[in-house]
């Protein structure tokens, strides 16, 4: 609600238009729906442009499917679960069986098809649930992210073959856990849009995504945006943040 | 490539004995300067549409002013060194007395103006040196960000008068130190990009900027890029590339 | 035991109204019952204005039954039975089924209800097991808190549409993981004692209720005190420290 | 601006008494002033009844100076200008020079005394700096704090010989360094609050103050109230939080 | 071996009693048996006066029969099993059924009852299995070690009740979890050696008896010695080397 | 003060030769002279037969001679300074100019001597001033510890060459940086009490003495005891500890 | 590069349309194949004389045997695969049944042996698994590694007992848990090279092979190569990259 | 001293021409030199053939100047004099002036020049310092290192261009601060020996080389060895280590 907003409420309020009473309501709710477990927070995707989104970890059953009801029914935009237990899928499916499972991650109300060129770029084969994550979440929103598997930069030539998929992104995320290295030669090579997720792939003095995470951090290529440890969908919702609204939206 | 190579290379194609297609791609490879203290990486302005910066830690003041020297003889785009002592600055300046100097950063041959709205927020005033030098590195490539100081979430009600200025912004860098809320809270209230910068400001439980850097890297804000401690100048990277070359280049 | 009493029990020695050996005794043994495995110390309900609390990670069920009977027959007040495995409860239970289970704490002789209001906060849904054992510890001193859930500051107008209740606390328990960054905006807030306990809820960067933790030492919001990860029985008991024992116990 | 000042307002715009344009200003503007350098946060000394601060580190003494004659200007309750350089301190006794000098700390404006007994309690000699910034801040809320130096549990029977002190007390400031087992044996032997301040006194394994700091937070004894190492500011804030306004303040 | 004994097996040598090979073999074989998987140090129980032991974790129940069986047939010590699982002790008394089993220790061929004082003494209950695994170890060599159990500081006059104990102590040995503060304040209360062994005991910031660690190395009472976390067996052994042989052994 | 006294306490008190306010007295005056600015603990060198100390960091030069002249004055065995700065050194000696400087370290009143050999090794030159502080207080206390300097185990046959000095020693200190191993090695050739003091020496992977404190503690050689980093007063504390008081103490 | 690529490449030889210096060149860049799911870079083994390697963790069964099958049949050096589940394991062996399993390691096509001796010492039974995966991907190149078995520095003498292989071995791996003093004392013996691998073995202190970790880093014997923890797949390459390709394979 | 050594002293000591006494002497006496200060190890240098070497930190001038001494006197092979300041420096030079200095290093006795390529490569200028050390090491032994300076992995095509020298080099050293990635690559580039090492350049989330060593040690490029942080010194140990002798020394 910004400025405008408030002045056209507050002109209404003058005129006699709105009850006082009523404004106070109104500026004191906000959208959102408060369900006893949660408040859903139907504003954030028209406020952030990012998809609907339940964390499955330390809910119950029911209340993710509770959460999953109240998004398909106040919300219109893609709804999406994420790292979901086996029986949070099912009591969510059950809510509403158009979802679309991958992995641990459940898709609803997909949006329309949209056109930016995503790479998706993982150092390791072990690295491929976080790009998953990332690049479903990326697909609820309408697009349909370019892969690049197992290029880490042990066997660099495997990375330059492809060099031209990379030069041709709107934007890359890299993932990749051990050492992360692959952040800093991918960002190298490019001025586009770079999100590096570290995972937690490895062992020893991986200590479970730490190293990555710093070396990402501390990268000699400048400009790297860094995501938490294994955090794919955050990556995705980085990416759709720098993409902005579809074009259509802004219309 | 030296200039006589250049030259050879100019003669295959002239005689027929290089397909000037090839002769692009052989351009497009390798153009650094071996300067013998350093390899001057004059490609990666062309590559990432970055600025060719000089970061001073570590190096002699006559090693500034080689790099620097070379950067504004064999290159084209702004050049910038940061993080310069004094005597850095001075025998930096004594190359070419053209830069500006703000704070501890030089530029050199400022980009044109561009129109992109950047907002560059701070927690507190003692963020401020972080701030500038993100601002710095923008306004070297035309970009004159917006300022929004001192709005911490200990007052929350200091943020919400200017929210219009937040909504306003094609991207937002937030800056703050001690347990780096801000960023959550931005990150919240805007689908924009948000470049989070962890700064060493606080004492005790702020660990040099690290429990900043961990909270923003687990915000619940969803989306967050996160660069490292203090790194002004690797927020603005990270603008710039989300950015993209300026509109005039792509024609 | 302060100076009068001491002074009193010295009269008491010189009047011989009291034998030495006595005296002695009684300087030696201030109240607590040693049952062998265990120093139960009924003398800190007095002396502290707690509950009495049993600790259940670390003790076999029979361990937990034996302490628990002895804080019925010895002590008056309230016992707290926390973190208690299911083998755990059913030996206390069968002890003295009297007691009330909710979630792992077990609460037998529940203090005579008063009338403070103390809020309890949480960020998150999966916030909800630490601060329901913090309202659990409240019940059993009388205390009815107010809920509120789910305000996280990702989507800040879910804590503002309900200031009142923020405004109207005696004091707030903020129950917050990941970034922690609720127990700053809360503290922004208000001038009343605000009680923080960091939650392990989250992943990777949360590093098990660390960066909350941290977080909330270094809040830019004065005054926050902090209590031990996911401790929602020692937030209970600062705020029954602050409070002090209840109007009527002082007549 | 609670529901009923909201409404006061709603019902003034709706009866003509309030202009709609004046209504937004008031909205958007809860009483913070912009000096340029920062939004002196006025309003926070009412919503928290905390004094109203400036942290010295990180400022120019020109900005401490700003800022201080803005809160001698435009607020009423006490000002705290704490962890002052020199330069700082002659800088803003410039600006006011009624202002009264302890250590690093500079108090104006003292509020009326008020009779609350607080105990600052310190483990050695060396946290004495840490425990005075307490004691001020709370003098220059108008308490005269009790203090009790240099019983740390190396020598027990140096604080036994005080417990008096120690029962009679509202509340209980511990600072202590090293391994910071002071608050821990303070708070076993009361029932009052206490609150716990880490030092950085020590070496080796002291770790500049996390391993009291740890200590701690893993106090046996329930429900202490941490704040970060050397806060002796925070800790004074957390005391008067916890006290509430003075007594007069509540006619 | 000693000068002496090199001496002496030099004028063996030279007086033809021994023959140059032996020499070579005797001085290359100290005496420790190499069964394959391990070297049994029999040398080590001579050299040192502890017990002969065989640490569980890491070995398969056949390895831990084998260690055993050797130690049995080739010294003449005690021999103590730690740490071990159900199978290693069923292994491990199929090769000599005469052990003792406490909780996880496995006693063979206890030596001779001496007399000296060690007092070992707990925090909390949950503490018990390290100070087992001590006194078994102490028991092993001829100890009947004194227990004070659950005398934590946050009731001192647990403690306190049973000084006498504490001042007859040879040596004390202190087992705690949490913040470790009982041995700051046992170490302040004697001047006899104090071993202090922190416990995992405890959760958050306890990190798992890091925090106890550091604070008993950081402790205000001069000269405490520290052990490894949980490590009751090695505090048992800093007690051994600390009494000597006993008393009969050194006629 | 121990049950005996305390019952002839009683006794005196019940046969009038004691009047009751001044046994109160008593009981809460235990010997510590309050002299402001700290408590000095008299009692702690009969409680523990440890040399009355001063540490010197955190004091002013005013402080630590107040508390040097206390201690003079007012108690009777060995007085010790220690980390002093120069002007501590100063202030102190013009209390007294009886004291023997030795280093950072004064000592004042040197106990007669006593013929306990204890050995002090370390690893290399740099540890030094460590083990020259240990052997000082050692010193103070009427011991002339045997020495040997710099047989690191980079170099094993410098230690093994000096075996007879190992075996010879009824306790020994081992002062180590780097990664600390000469603790294990000579804790493995010896069964006398070992105590280990790691060291700030060496540089990146020894991370201040946290390398060499960890090597230590979890050290294959049993029954170590360790005290914290470069803490050569606590090592020479728990050799007084473990040795007791004089034979003609006992007397 | 497939079949096709490989045979136009050799018709453009043989027709001299591309000169053989230049097809050589051609063949020693981009020799990976892309699978899918992973990029199988055959170049590695010949570019670094390692063997194909399959590390299990991460990768389901079907990955695994996929990338094994590709190995096989696209490579001719040895294949190992490590760190396998039992179900990788069959799936693995289910492509070609003549791999050798060795614990979690399986190895298909042995080298041809070679004479090179190389020594692997362990501190403790514990490190033996960790010294057999080093030891079977040594196998596997060739070569029979010497085994010295539980020779810890707690009992140096076994250690020395061996000096004679350990001054044959052209290159020795050391590996050693708790604080792997082991490696220093081995590298002070001898200038052959020394690969210090540290082991998770070991509790508390040992902080799952940091200690160790750091202890080797911090090394006082110097030019000690360190691998990542438990790492004895990484500490035989370091071997096989320092031994170099065998001596037939030069010719 | 082996075994075979060994049995002709005893075949000496048999047949009378050695006497007893002069064997234990001999056998307790491997050369080393007990200055007061220091064990002077020339042994080590035959035993590892290694440079003799003084590490200046916490060592007086005087003192290195006596190390250096003996072992200019005592020794034969080169000297190294490493991380000394201004006035070790000179005070060794005052020893003997034929000493090279290269910035903290001083060489006396360089060895014959031999002919084996060690490449050392660095990431950036900043790093030079630490290349300097470890190639003048290098230089002490006989060695003239080629030097790539200036190729990290934000602008790989640097490296690429000079592949040939990676491709010749018969071993490699990697220094690279910030997150070191240039290990990884320049590993996965050739099989021959790589050895790591991690410098303090950076900030931030550099930690001062801890994320550079992590990432190092993490590398998925196999069988890198890896020094401390810093480390030159260290650097070219494992180059002569693995180098082993000169050929001349073998014959």
């Amino acid at each position: 609600m910004d400025a405008d907003a408030l002045r056209a409420l507050m002109d209404d309020v003058a005129s006699g238009g709105v009850e006082p009473d009523d404004a106070v309501r109104l500026l004191q709710r906000l959208p959102f729906a408060d369900i006893g477990i949660a408040r859903v927070d139907h504003h954030r995707a028209l406020r952030q442009g990012l998809p609907e989104a339940v964390y499955g970890p330390g809910k119950t059953a029911e209340e993710v499917a509770l959460v999953v009801a109240e998004l398909l029914t106040g919300g219109s935009g893609p709804v999406v679960l994420s790292r979901a237990e086996k029986v949070q899928v099912e009591a969510a499916l059950a809510v509403d069986d158009s979802g679309t499972v991958s992995g641990r991650t459940v898709v609803w109300r997909r949006a329309e098809p949209r056109s930016e060129r995503i790479l998706v770029v993982t150092a390791g084969t072990a690295d491929a649930p976080v790009a998953d994550e990332c690049a479903t979440v990326l697909w609820a929103h309408g697009i349909q992210p370019d892969r690049l598997a197992d290029v880490g930069v042990a066997g660099l030539h495997r990375l330059l073959a492809d060099l031209d998929r990379v030069y041709e992104a709107d934007a890359i995320v890299v993932v990749a856990g051990m050492e992360g290295a692959l952040a800093s030669v991918v960002g190298g090579l490019t001025g586009a849009p770079v999100v590096a997720v570290p995972t937690s792939v490895g062992y020893g003095a991986s200590l479970d995504g730490v190293t990555a995470l710093l070396g990402m951090l501390a990268s000699c290529a400048s400009g790297l945006s860094v995501v938490g440890i294994d955090n794919g969908f955050g990556a995705a919702c980085a990416v759709l943040r720098l993409l902005g609204p579809p074009a259509e939206a802004s219309t």
